[in-house]
């Protein structure tokens, strides 16, 4: 099996599966306990997150658990709107951000916030023109993903944040680092920020949202908890800890932060090889993502490529390759089950079949160089046999 | 070591653990994929859903699956508050729910509800009397616990379902059946109902609202999503499903609605030799529970004793037995880690120096009548020794 897909979720670490097995058979104290099983239940949570906050590597803040990377962006937007509303009503954010950011614009739009959703260019870079005028003193929430999930786009984030202070904006900056955690370095300027587990070989279930401890505006940073009740997680998000999931985070976190450096090297290289390789054997080719892959705003991540193959329609790619045991999507696993069209390729100005012909590879640290002749031999023998019965050239 | 302490949270089921194991290894694609592994994770949470909803047993009706009972009581809570709020702005709940729907009514008063909290008796039953006067044409939501996670009470579930329809409210019944599920019959007459995974040997991080499909206005029960983002769950909790934990929660429903009567009955008999064993061994000892365990109400869930030892301090009774490898706890393991008396208590009207010396005692599926000399023989020393240190009597 070539397991292609790992922006859309990842194999856990066998490490992670062990430490998970551990905690289920040994360590199920409930935290709140006083009794010794529930204190060392509390250490795991504690040691996770130093863990995560080591690896998020981002200013002093703290990690609150949640249960994934959506819950963490609901908490973020919502918690933001509701703490700050006193203070202005306008979100500003992008036009390919994640659902989960973007569903909760539209709640908060029902509830009376205005939102203004930057749009991007071909390379799915926002236009920082139009972040400048949206910001202003009325902005009491900016969220930018670092990295776009469906063509793996580096976010100007350090560029944003120069534009709240010089807009004097009293707004906050979140960002969903969810595709970056743990593959480049994370923005020092954000405020908040959104991580998921199971795209850095960690459990489903698993997420955090970090909050700077002082923020941009030299105060707590501070947002009520989203789900409520016994008043765990120092009262920001209640519920019986999943304690697991949480240790299992925690190590995933770490084993994703070794060597980052050293791994997306590495990725980017196969990333390259994968392109270049396709781009030689195939014509009528699109590269959607950005060419080069690195951390800086506008580059690639290096875990991911979006392609279009004029001519074809990247489902019946995508089952095609399946028979060959390789993995991979048309965009985002959220859209994939869903009829419409990515919202991300749209906003970057692609045409409808240059969409239908797409495909995203998206890599994983289990991922290895010797996977990209087969892969790139099958994708090319998918779209020559496409082509050739849809009569393309 | 005796665990005696699963209404905080249990040991899980080997056969639960490496089913998840099993997920986590081979199953481990995103259920919206297109692709095989995809398919395979979706159809292990369509068996799950198969399974929990059988389990629930309480008629036609949908599990939606959450993080746990406390995001499943969030969503019941809030989204019935926001769907219904144009037919009215009353909320009926007892004095003694868990702090998961309690915090939600607090939230929603401040959003400008208004909630009436029952109060309950010696016995931890709410007063009927005072539920009729309470419930009317303005009232949106009803929610009730099933049974009482720090006494065990089952509360009078189809009564409160009476008297909506007498008093021609419109509103909902909720019913927190976290501490009742996979140990007594659910309830057939709420229209939501929050389950949790790990109160039933089943993993954290699980949980599910049940929702009847045509409620008791003829209508589809219809709430809003809690968590947003991709439309996962049909639309209604968004983020990539949890495929590990809700596998896990299906098999440990099934496997816990196995032979429930049996095991209630089993239980019921241990309970009972406690409470023989600790009442005729020590003066001066006050069951806070009912006396009879069984599922009518009034009566007591087979799993929970909660005890008050008059001359004690609990917590110091819980550090004593821990020497001894028992492990229990003095109420609900969310209010043990804070300084607060249980409000549950309070509310059943024990005076400051009862909760002081109350320990609860909650059983599971792996307990023994083999433990209940040791428990009762160790419980005994410890009381007669504090009582002694502190020169009761």
């Amino acid at each position: 099996m070539i397991y292609l897909d790992n922006s859309a979720t990842t194999k856990q670490y066998d490490e992670v599966i062990d430490l998970m097995v551990g905690c289920m058979k040994e360590n199920f104290g409930n935290p709140s306990s006083l009794y010794g099983i529930g204190l060392d239940a509390e250490k795991l949570i504690k040691k996770a997150r130093r863990q995560v906050e080591y690896a998020i590597d981002a200013g002093e803040g703290r990690a609150v658990f949640t249960s994934g990377g959506t819950e963490a962006d609901n908490m973020a937007l919502f918690g933001s709107a509701d703490s700050l509303r006193k203070r202005g009503n306008k979100i500003v954010t992008s036009a390919v951000e994640h659902p989960a950011v973007l569903e909760c614009c539209s709640r908060l739009e029902e509830r009376g916030f205005r939102v203004v959703r930057i749009p991007v260019d071909r390379n799915c870079n926002p236009s920082l023109d139009a972040v400048r005028e949206a910001v202003d003193e009325d902005t009491i929430l900016v969220s930018f993903m670092q990295v776009n999930n469906e063509v793996g786009t580096v976010m100007p984030i350090d560029e944003i944040s120069d534009i709240i202070d010089e807009n004097k904006s009293p707004g906050l900056l979140h960002t969903d680092a969810v595709q970056s955690f743990g593959k480049i370095r994370l923005p020092q300027c954000a405020d908040l920020i959104s991580v998921s587990g199971h795209k850095i070989h960690g459990p489903k279930g698993s997420g955090a949202l970090w909050m700077r401890n002082v923020n941009r505006h030299g105060r707590k940073t501070s947002l009520p908890s989203y789900i409520v009740g016994g008043g765990q997680e120092s009262g920001l998000r209640s519920g019986t800890e999943n304690v697991p999931a949480i240790a299992g985070l925690g190590l995933a976190a770490e084993m994703s932060s070794r060597n980052l450096r050293k791994e997306a090297e590495r990725l980017a290289g196969m990333r390259e090889a994968i392109i270049e390789e396709l781009e030689a054997g195939l014509p009528d080719v699109i590269l959607n993502s950005p060419r080069i892959s690195g951390e800086e705003p506008g580059m690639c991540c290096p875990t991911v490529i979006s392609m279009t193959f004029m001519g074809t329609r990247g489902e019946v790619l995508l089952h095609d390759l399946e028979r060959d045991g390789i993995y991979l999507s048309t965009g985002s696993a959220c859209s994939s089950n869903k009829k419409g069209q990515s919202h991300v390729l749209k906003a970057m100005g692609l045409k409808d079949k240059e969409i239908e012909g797409t495909l995203r590879i998206s890599l994983g640290r289990f991922n290895t160089m010797d996977e990209v002749e087969f892969l790139t031999d099958r994708i090319k023998t998918a779209v020559r046999r496409f082509r050739k019965l849809g009569s393309f050239r």
